[in-house]
């Protein structure tokens, strides 16, 4: 009998789906990647899709193309349908409808997060979010449309609705998300529109919280509302959306009710973990939290079942940030430990996090960052940040074509060169309209 | 009572109506462009997104950006519904259902082209074509995922089938897109698939008539069917396509009939006028010819209707051929012409169409080209190839990206940085398959 390689079974290719699986590379193991989408997606860069900026691609290497120097590495493009942590077994089911059955000796299931509407899951309609590359696309589309249809409208209220775009959730990404927005309105598009002035549009940013950023310094925190303000940004803090159509959204203040009429609403208020969180729950009595994270031992394992492991957004370890920093160190965490095991080493100690600080960037050529105690505002931490995130891009080609998009965006042009709506993108909610317009030159 | 500018709508922001608009930009007029997408759209390398080389936003300009310093022209996103030419009236809807009337005083159709399956209409579900970006989205992700499915296939038949491609047509996209094909299959593929050898893919291209390339030079011809049968395809001509579906198409040849098990059939063999120019047909009385093109003055206006024109691949004019050069010669020379009879010009010349010549490229660093009785072959012609391609773009920011991203495909990683298939387009079509496979490692 021939003796086999032990199995690692990855579920997800993020960054902590990655980061195993790199941690593997000189271990003596066989492992395969399953994910339903054939790339690594560089989650923190995807608001610079949906807003125009940076090419899918850049954000978006073949999953492939990541670990093709790692001979003991594979990929399988399949959506998981079940796990079995008794037969030790993942079934997953090809695009193409085939059944898939993966045997594995150890399990690290990756799956991040999704957004979450707290008990509003209609609102998702009204209000998308942005986790994958199809929502950029759709939220490109539909913030680019919209001020397409505000050019056709002749009625002012109709337009007006068009030209107003709220931000719910005042986060990292919604911070970024309102600040490509007012750039968009302010500096890219109006020499381009012809009847309507797109620098009237108007966008909010609404915050449940007293405070923008709110896992930032108080510093920051009013530097960013400041400076968001100057940009034409309308920071409502202490405010919670309460209903929403396709038309508007209510929201509840300090002073009362008010519905605000808006065609374009983005969630960026919160997640919760993935549908493969409830899936490794229910099959290993583990327990989840209120986000749908599942619970999990100090090492990443799940209570009873040493050989399974969990890690990134899906976990509740420690009340951890959603970044991919967590999802990162977890990764390459549980890949040592698990070659170590391989190895006949001792206990692992259990994971630490180690906080290497937070950034969001602003807008035009400003970011805020902290680190080490240490924090930076405006263009110093603009660099920072683009310095950051082009070392965590995959590949010299990707970050050099990241430099040019960016210096090619923000300082010569102020173009953004990638904002295509195809026809069939181009399909806005039908609602109410006056017979027939004739838009006035 | 105040006078008013002449009006031109402009139906269609390819080639045809980006160079009527522009050749109007000193004129008196107000020229609106109405398209159903938000760009102006480079189709000469649509071949190159389907690869996944270049990234859809360098030859998808926003057409607002296109226009946007010419201070009498504008843009619309709507669908064009319908053309009165008596009350001079272009009909049209847009995304968000809205109904535009636009009155013109000069009326331009320049709807291009789609794909022609001469009767067999239901062949374009089994082997799409490549005219919008939305083809060429579908097309990118339909042959990543054949390799994928691949990978998984354990049994022999099954993987042939993923593994074979068929172009059917000879022209320059096919030999284009065989090429890329080639180039994934031996190139870039190989070294990242660990179940499957890439390098076994068959790639076929069909040919109805004796030579590839038919509307160039016999050397040209016999260099690039030789040049691509090193490559590794396989070109069979004097062949027709006589049946398909998902699994496979069957062909005839001199030798008589074959099935090809194949998953992947890509239509390159054919093109009828866009939709329009039957509408246009109808509404002036005007003829059209085989290929739905309508057939038009020699000035490209229509008969009985001097203030309407049709550009492009719509119209049937002097047998040319379905490629850039002529709709954008059409277009300058009817923007000039209305131009010069608002300023009260005699009467114009017969449009005269001024030939450049052919290229194609073949695959890495090759292209064959012929121009002014010169003919060019390999790196000479693909440095031709190159520059005429860098030069039609749009704004130097897209050409220096194209000439990196090039330099990057072609040169150092053998990459395709562009490859994303997202949840949604992983959904090949399903067929039959064994009980559960697992897939070896």
């Amino acid at each position: 009998m021939t003796s086999r390689r032990h199995r690692v079974v990855v579920v997800g290719g993020g960054f902590g789906g990655i980061n195993v699986t790199h941690a593997l590379a000189r271990a003596d193991v066989d492992v395969t990647i399953v994910d339903r989408t054939n790339h690594h997606l560089f989650q923190p860069l995807l608001y610079q899709v949906a807003a125009g900026i940076l090419p899918e691609g850049l954000i978006a290497p073949a999953l492939r193309n990541v670990i093709r120097k790692q001979a003991n590495a594979r990929t399988l493009l399949a959506d998981v349908k079940d796990l079995d942590v008794h037969g030790r077994m993942v079934s997953a089911v090809a695009p193409d409808g085939r059944k898939l059955a993966l045997p594995y000796d150890t399990l690290v299931v990756a799956g991040g997060a999704t957004d979450a509407y707290f008990g509003h899951e209609e609102w998702a309609e009204f209000a998308p979010g942005m986790k994958t590359l199809e929502d950029a696309r759709h939220l490109r589309s539909h913030i680019l449309s919209a001020f397409e249809m505000a050019e056709l409208a002749n009625d002012p209220a109709e337009r007006a609705a068009y030209l107003t775009f709220v931000v719910v959730g005042a986060g990292p990404t919604g911070v970024e998300l309102v600040g490509q927005l007012a750039e968009l309105a302010h500096q890219v598009l109006p020499r381009e529109y012809r009847s309507v002035a797109t620098t009237e549009a108007k966008i909010l940013l609404l915050e449940g919280a007293p405070a923008v950023l709110g896992a930032f310094h108080p510093k920051l925190q009013r530097y960013t509302q400041r400076r968001l303000e100057k940009m034409g940004v309308e920071v409502r803090l202490n405010t919670m959306a309460i209903a929403m159509d396709h038309d508007s959204i209510t929201v509840q203040h300090p002073g009362g009710e008010e519905r605000i009429p808006a065609r374009t609403k983005i969630w960026a208020a919160g997640v919760r973990a993935s549908p493969l969180a409830g899936m490794l729950a229910a099959a290993t009595g583990a327990e989840t939290d209120r986000g749908g994270r599942v619970v999990v031992m100090p090492d990443c394992s799940l209570p009873g079942y040493p050989e399974v492991f969990a890690v990134g957004d899906m976990i509740s370890l420690d009340q951890l940030p959603g970044v991919a920093q967590p999802a990162i160190q977890e990764g390459k965490y549980v890949g040592k430990l698990i070659r170590a095991r391989l190895e006949g080493g001792t206990q692992a100690k259990p994971f630490r996090y180690f906080n290497k600080g937070s950034m969001a960037t602003i807008g035009h050529l400003s970011a805020v960052t902290e680190s080490f105690g240490m924090r930076f505002t405006g263009m110093i931490g603009y660099t920072m940040w683009g310095s950051v995130h082009v070392l965590y891009l995959v590949g010299w080609g990707n970050r050099l074509a990241a430099i040019y998009t960016w210096a090619r965006a923000l300082t010569f042009t102020h173009n953004r060169a990638h904002r295509v709506i195809t026809f069939e993108q181009a399909r806005y909610e039908v609602t109410e309209h006056a017979a027939t317009d004739s838009p006035g030159i």
